[in-house]
C-alpha cells in the first residue's frame, strides 16, 4: 500500500448517484464544530439526489414528534441538527461552457483524503464538450484550529486553454435537513428549519444570518471569495442566496486560484454570531492560507502523537483503523456544548442526537488517547444536568437525574419509549465513563466540580427506580443495551452497571471527604450521609440474573423462558429483523439485536466468574443477530478476553472497514462513530488485552496469527506508553511521562523506559 | 318515584353547556343501526359547543395513525365511525320571532325519555320576547323496526298566539367528525370524511349522497318533512343543505304538527344505497305515523319480556338498570355489519370501534336474555375472520387468527400496541362469549356453521404464540385487561382463558366429529388431529402464576416483586392514573387499572381453589384503582361470589348510575356500554350467583340488606326464568319453555312451573 494515511476514491470511481451519496461522507470535513459533507462544488445533474449538508454541533431546532396515542410524559417534541447555509457551490465556466463532472469527458479524476495534512483532494482533468481541456485541484479543509472556518481552494490549471473564465461562487441561506418519510432514523419530512433574517455584502463578503423557527437559536454564516490573479467582481443577490461572480483571463499558463472562504457561527456558542463571524473571518483573511494549513497540520500532529494503532501484515486494515480515528477526532465536539453524534458530523442520521455511544464506546477511545476530550465531553453532559433531573421527574421519580435516552441538549428525544426513554442504563454508562476518566487521569478536581454531582444524582435514581424484594434489590421495566427485548425487569447489564454505579458513588463520597472537597456538590445537592448508606445495601443485595442449569446470566429475568428462534433459518432478506418483524414477536424470541450481558462482562468482567462468563458467552452468540454496528467489536472484545482467539479475529473481521465498504449499506446517513471507536477498543481492550482499573492498567496481548505484529499507544496519568506485540514479545516503551506499574499476562512490572516481555513465558527478556 | 321507566331531564334542567352536552347522550335515539345524539333541533347560541352527531353502526373512514417511530406491522391507518348528514335542524318562527330556548322566557320546560314507547319528549312552553305564548312538544324516536328510520314529531300547540308560522326544516350534509386533540380517546383533528357527491330534491324529499374519503363507501340520507295544514312550501338548496320552508298560519286553537322522515343507509348494507332509502323512505311514508310507533314499541315489548330486573327498595337503581338496559338495546347492531362500541351510538368516543367490551360484558348480558343479539355480534366477528388471519401474519405468526384490539371491519385499528395490540386475550374473550353462546342454546349448528371455525383458528394462535419452557406452557409478552401493566409474561387472565379455550377447542371438535359436523370446518382451515393433541398438551401444561409466600395468583410472573404504591396517598386530581403518570412509573408498581386476575376468577371461577381466590381479592382490592369504568362491576360479582355480601353491595354502587350521575366526568363522550351490561351481570351474576356452566345453570342468591327483594329473567335454551329473591325465600318461575334442571345453594331441582326455596335453610318451601 502506497500510504496508508490516505483514502482514496479509486474503490470505486463512478459517478453513480449512490457511490456520490457514499463520497458524500467519506470525503466529509469536520473539526467536532462543524461537518460539511463532501460534494462537488459544481452541483449535479438533474435527478440525482444528494443530501449536499453542512451542519454545527449541537445547533438544533425543535420539531413535533407525533403520537398515535398521547401518553403522559412522552414527549411530543425533539431537538433536531439542522443543516445550514451551504457555502460550498462554485460554478466554472470557460468560454462559456460550464465544467460539469457528467459532461464533455474525464481524462483524469481523482478524490483523496490526507489524514496528515486533514484534507480533501479532488484533482481532475477535463475535456469540455467543445474540446478545451483544464484541470482542476479542489481542496477543503474545516479547521482544527479555527473551528469556524471551512476553506476550498479551487485551483485551475489553464493547460492549452486561454480564453475567458467565469466563476461563480455562491452562499445559499436557503436550506432544508435532508429527510427520509420511509426509514424510521433519519427525519420524515423536509421541513426548514432556519428562516433567514438578514442577507447582506460587506467588504465584499457575504453574511447571511437565519433564526431557528421554534428554539430561539441564530446562526451567522460568512463567504469571502479571494482569486489569485485581477478580476470583473460582481455581486448577486436573490432571495437569500447571493453569487459572486468573478470573470477573468485564462492568458497564459499560470495557474488560477480561487480561496473561498466560509465562517459558521451560532449563537450557542457566539451570542452575537455575527459579530463574531465577521471577526473570525478578519482572523482567517489576516494570515496566509498556507499559514492555515500549518496550524490546522500542527493540531492534527499533535492528535496523532497519541491516537497510533499500527498493523504490520495488513496494511488495509490499519488503514481503516487510522481512518477511524480520523473520523472520530473530526466527530468529537471541541466545546462543551456539543457531544459526539452516532454520525459525527457526517450525516443526519439519527439527527444528530446524542446517544450512550459517546459515553461507552467513544469515550472509553478518547480516555486513554486523549482525556482532555473526554473531560469536555462529560462537562457537556454536566450542562444538561437539570434537564436530566427534569427528566426524572417526568418519568414519576421523586429525586435524582435521569439522562434522555437521545438528545441534543438534554430534552428527552424519543418517541417511543419502550427502545428509548426505558433504557435507564444511559446513567450507568455516563457514571461509568467519569469513573474511567477518573481512572485514567486520577483527575479528582474534576470529579469534586462536575463529576461527583452527576454520580450522585444518577445513583440517586437507581435507589428510586428499583426496589428491595425479598431480599433482593430489583430494577424493573427498563430496557438494557439489546432493543429486541424491551422493558424487562433486572437486565443484567443495567443491574451490573449500577451495583459498579452505586459503588463508584461510595468510593468518590469517600475520596471528596477525605480531601475536604465533598461540602460543596453535597450542599448543592442536598447528600445525606443516609443516602451512601442506602447505596451500600442496594449494590450488596443487587439481583444479577443466574441461571443454574445453563450456568449463564440471562440477559433478564425472563430471557430463559422465550421461545427458541434459529437465526440460520431467517431469511437474509429478513435482517435487520426490527424492519421486519413486529417489535412483540421479537419481544417474545429469545433473540438479541447486539451485545448486551456480553456488553457488561467487557466493561465489568469482575462481577462474574470466568466459567460463566465463558458459557454465557457461547450462549449469547448463538442468539445475537448483530443487527447493531455496535455488537460485533464487543464479541471480538470478549473473545479475546476469554482466550477465543480466532473468534476474536473473526468478530474483529471486517468491522473496521464498516463505512469504507459500507458494510451496512447506510453509510450514506453518515458514519458510525461508536463503531469506529469499537475497532480502537478491538485492537487495544481486545488483541491487547488493556484494562484501566482502580488497581492500574494492565495488559494480557494476543496476536492474530494472520498478523506478523501490531503497535498500539495509550496516555495513562499523562503518560505515553507504546505496546508493541510480535509474535515472540510484547515491548513496552514509555515515549512519555513518569515511569508506571503496569501488569502483563497478570504479573506487576515497573515501566521505565522500555520493557520487553517474551510472550511465551511471560519473562522478561 | 312516579315512572321507573321514565327518564326526566329534572335533576339538572339547566340550559349550561355541559348540562346540554350529557342531554345529546342521556337523552340520544338509536336502534343499534343509526344513532342520533339528542339536540335541540332549533340549535343553540353562539359560543355552545355542541357534538351533535348522527352516525351509522359500523360505517367508517380511515384516518392516519401517526407515530413518533415506525415500528414493523404497527398500523398507520384506522377505522372511525363517522358522523352523516344532520337530519335534525328544525327552525320556528312566530310572526318573526325565532323560537330558541336561550331567548324570551321558557314558562315549562322538561324532557324525558319514555323506555316502553321508545321515545325521547321535549316538553316547552315558551313565551316569546314581544310576549306572544306556545307551547311545543317534540318527540322522537329511532325505530327498532324500520332501522333506518328516524322520526321527529314537532307539534306546535299555538295556544293563544295567532298568526305567521314560518318552520324552517333542514338537512345537511357538510359535516365533520367530533375531535379533541387533548384527549387521546377521541378523535385528534376535526376532517371531513364524507364528501356530498349529489343533493337533490326528488318527490319533495330531500336526497343527499356523500362518500367516504378513502374507504370507498357511500351513503344516503333522505329527509321529507309533512305539515297536517296546508302550507306554502319552498325548497332551498345551498353547498349539499337543503331547507324546506314550509309557511303557513295559526289560526285557530288547533296543533300544527310537522313529521320530519329521515332516512339514512349506507353502502356497507345497501349496496344501492340511494335506490333504498328511496324505497325506505316510501316504506315509511305508506303507514301512518300512530303505526311506526306501534310497531316500534311492538320490538321494545319483546326485548323487555326478556330483559327484566327490579329491585324492591330502591327505585332509583332499579331505573338505573332499566335505562342500561333500554341503552344496550339502542347500541346493539342487529346486523353483522356492526357491533356495539364502547360509547354505542351516542358519541365518537373510541371512534365507535369495536373492542372485548362487547363479548366479556354486553354479550354474557345477551347471551341469557335475548340469545339472538349475541349470535349475531358472534358472526360479525366471523365476518373479520379473513382480517384476523392476516392481523395474525402480521404480527409474526405462522397460523391462526389474532382478532385486532380495537377495530370496525376486522383491520386492528390500535396505534399503541402495549396497550393495544398486545392484548391477546381478545381472543380469548372471543372464544368464551362463543361457548357461552353455546352454554346457553346449545345451538351445536351454528358451531359447527361459524362458531368452531373462530375458536380454532384463535386456539392456533396460542400454539404459535406460547411456548414449553421447562415443562409447562407459556405465553409471554402480552397484555392482560390491566393496561397499567404492559407486556407481561404469563398473565394469569390470559393463561387461564388460553386454557379453557382450548380444553373447548377440543371439546367442540369432539362434539362435532360425533354429530358428523367436523368435516367442512376442518377441510376449510386445514385442521389436523395432531393440533388437537397440541391443544390438550398445552392447557394441561398451562403456567398459572400462584406465590406460594401470599397464597395469591399474581397477575403476571413479575407482578409481586413490583414496587408498592399506596393509592390512598395518591392526590385525587392524579386519577385516573395514566393521565398523569409515565407508563414505566405505572408499570413499574404493583397497580391496577381496573380487574384483572379478578375477572378471571368471575369467569373461570373453577381454575382455583375457594383459599387462593378469597386471598387474591383481598390482595387486589388494595392496589386497584378502578380507573376503567369495567372494574368495579366485576369486584362486585367476585365479591358475592366469595359472600362478602356487604363489600358486593359497595362496589355495586352507583356504578349503575354512571352515565346517569356522570360519575366518570365523560359521559358526554358516550354511554358506557360495557359498564350498563356489568350492572345487569352484578345483579344476575352478583347477587343472583346465576352460572352458566357445561353442567348446567346455577343460583346462588343473596339480598343486599338495603333491599327487601329483587327479581331478574334470563333465558336458558329457550326457557324463560323468573328469578324472585327476599329475605327468606328465592321463587323460580318459569314463564315459557321447557322444565329445567337448575341448581340453587349447591342442589339440584327440577323447576317446573314454580320452585320456593328458603333461603335460610336451602330447603323447597
Amino acid at each position: 500500500m502506497a500510504n496508508k494515511r490516505k483514502i482514496y476514491n479509486l474503490a470505486d470511481p463512478s459517478l453513480d448517484n449512490y457511490n456520490l451519496l457514499l463520497n458524500e461522507v467519506i470525503f466529509h470535513n469536520a473539526n467536532g464544530y462543524i461537518g460539511i459533507r463532501y460534494d462537488f462544488e459544481e452541483g449535479y445533474p438533474e435527478g440525482y439526489e444528494i443530501t449536499r449538508s453542512q451542519y454545527i454541533n449541537g445547533f438544533y431546532d425543535y420539531t413535533e414528534i407525533k403520537h398515535a396515542e398521547r401518553l403522559y410524559g412522552v414527549p411530543d417534541r425533539k431537538q433536531t441538527m439542522l443543516d445550514v447555509a451551504d457555502t460550498q457551490e462554485i460554478k466554472l465556466f470557460i468560454d462559456g461552457e460550464q465544467f460539469s463532472m457528467f459532461s464533455g469527458k474525464l481524462l483524469e479524476f481523482d478524490i483523496y483524503l490526507d489524514m496528515d495534512r486533514g484534507v480533501t483532494v479532488r484533482e481532475v482533468k477535463w475535456r469540455s464538450p467543445l474540446g478545451k481541456e483544464i484541470a482542476l485541484k479542489i481542496t477543503r479543509m474545516a479547521s482544527l484550529h479555527q473551528l469556524p472556518l471551512f476553506l476550498i481552494e479551487y485551483e485551475i490549471d489553464p493547460l492549452e486553454f486561454r480564453g475567458e473564465i467565469i466563476i461563480e461562487s455562491a452562499h445559499d441561506g436557503n436550506v432544508c435537513n435532508f429527510a427520509d418519510p420511509d426509514d424510521p432514523r433519519t427525519a420524515d419530512k423536509c421541513d426548514q428549519y432556519i428562516i433567514p433574517v438578514s442577507c447582506e455584502i460587506k467588504d465584499g463578503a457575504s453574511y447571511i444570518t437565519s433564526e431557528t423557527s421554534k428554539s430561539g437559536l441564530e446562526v451567522c454564516s460568512c463567504v469571502k471569495n479571494v482569486l489569485s490573479q485581477k478580476n470583473q467582481t460582481e455581486f448577486l443577490l436573490n432571495n437569500n442566496k447571493t453569487t459572486c461572480i468573478m470573470r477573468t483571463k485564462a492568458s497564459s499558463e499560470r495557474k488560477i486560484k480561487l480561496v473561498k472562504y466560509a465562517i459558521l457561527c451560532d449563537s450557542i456558542r457566539y451570542p452575537d454570531c455575527s459579530l463574531t463571524a465577521r471577526e473570525e473571518m478578519n482572523k482567517a483573511l489576516s494570515v496566509s492560507v498556507s499559514e492555515l494549513h500549518r496550524k490546522h497540520e500542527g493540531c492534527l500532529r499533535t492528535y496523532w502523537k497519541n491516537c497510533y494503532v499500527d498493523i504490520d501484515g495488513d496494511d488495509e486494515l490499519a488503514q481503516a483503523v487510522i481512518f477511524n480515528m480520523y473520523q472520530l477526532n473530526q466527530s468529537a465536539s471541541k466545546d462543551i456544548y456539543g457531544n459526539i453524534a452516532p454520525k459525527g458530523l457526517s450525516g443526519d442520521g439519527y439527527e444528530g442526537q446524542y446517544f450512550w455511544d459517546s459515553e461507552m464506546f467513544i469515550q472509553p477511545f478518547f480516555t486513554i488517547t486523549n482525556p482532555a476530550i473526554s473531560k469536555t465531553l462529560i462537562e457537556s453532559r454536566h450542562l444538561q444536568l437539570d434537564h436530566a433531573r427534569e427528566n426524572a421527574k417526568i418519568m414519576g421519580h421523586k429525586c435524582g437525574a435521569l439522562y434522555p435516552w437521545r438528545t441534543i441538549t438534554g430534552e428527552e428525544c424519543s418517541g417511543y419509549y419502550p427502545a428509548g426513554s426505558a433504557q435507564y442504563h444511559i446513567n450507568g454508562d455516563i457514571a461509568y465513563s467519569i469513573i474511567a476518566y477518573y481512572l485514567a487521569t486520577k483527575d479528582i478536581g474534576f470529579i469534586a466540580e462536575k463529576g461527583a454531582e452527576i454520580i450522585f444524582e444518577t445513583a440517586r435514581l437507581w435507589m428510586d427506580t428499583g426496589n428491595f424484594y425479598r431480599g433482593e434489590f430489583h430494577i424493573n421495566d427498563v430496557t438494557g443495551p439489546d432493543e429486541y427485548t424491551c422493558v424487562v425487569n433486572d437486565n443484567y447489564y443495567t443491574n451490573a452497571l449500577a451495583q459498579y454505579h452505586l459503588r463508584w458513588a461510595v468510593k468518590f463520597y469517600s475520596m471528596l471527604k477525605e480531601t475536604g472537597m465533598l461540602d460543596p456538590v453535597a450542599k448543592k445537592i442536598k447528600f445525606r450521609k443516609a443516602e451512601i448508606r442506602g447505596f451500600i445495601k442496594a449494590a450488596e443485595a443487587m439481583h444479577l440474573p443466574y441461571d443454574p442449569e445453563t450456568k449463564i446470566n440471562p440477559q433478564d429475568d425472563s430471557f430463559m423462558r422465550k421461545k427458541e428462534w434459529d437465526i440460520a433459518g431467517i431469511p437474509k432478506e429478513n435482517f435487520p429483523l426490527l424492519l421486519h418483524y413486529h417489535p412483540l414477536h421479537l419481544y417474545r424470541h429469545r433473540i438479541c439485536k447486539q451485545a448486551d450481558t456480553v456488553m457488561a462482562y467487557f466493561i465489568l468482567e469482575d462481577t462474574q466468574s470466568e466459567e460463566t462468563m465463558h458459557n454465557s458467552f457461547l450462549y449469547y452468540e448463538k442468539v445475537t443477530t448483530h443487527d447493531s454496528s455496535l455488537s460485533q467489536p464487543v464479541f471480538s472484545i470478549v473473545a479475546a478476553r476469554l482466550g477465543m482467539e480466532e473468534k476474536a479475529y473473526r468478530y474483529f473481521g471486517d468491522s473496521a472497514k464498516l463505512d469504507l465498504l459500507n458494510l451496512y449499506n447506510n453509510t450514506e446517513d453518515g458514519i458510525h462513530t461508536a463503531n469506529m471507536a469499537g475497532t480502537f477498543l478491538t485492537i487495544v481492550y481486545g488483541f491487547g488485552g488493556f484494562r484501566l482499573k482502580e488497581q492500574g492498567i494492565s495488559f494480557d496481548p494476543m496476536l492474530p496469527s494472520k498478523w506478523n505484529a501490531y503497535d498500539f499507544k495509550i496516555l495513562y496519568e499523562n503518560s505515553r506508553i507504546k505496546v508493541y506485540v510480535t509474535e515472540t514479545e510484547c515491548v513496552f516503551s514509555l515515549e512519555k511521562g513518569k515511569s508506571k506499574m503496569i501488569t502483563v499476562y497478570g504479573k506487576p512490572y515497573r515501566l521505565k523506559k522500555r520493557l520487553v516481555i517474551k510472550r511465551s513465558s511471560g519473562e522478561i527478556e
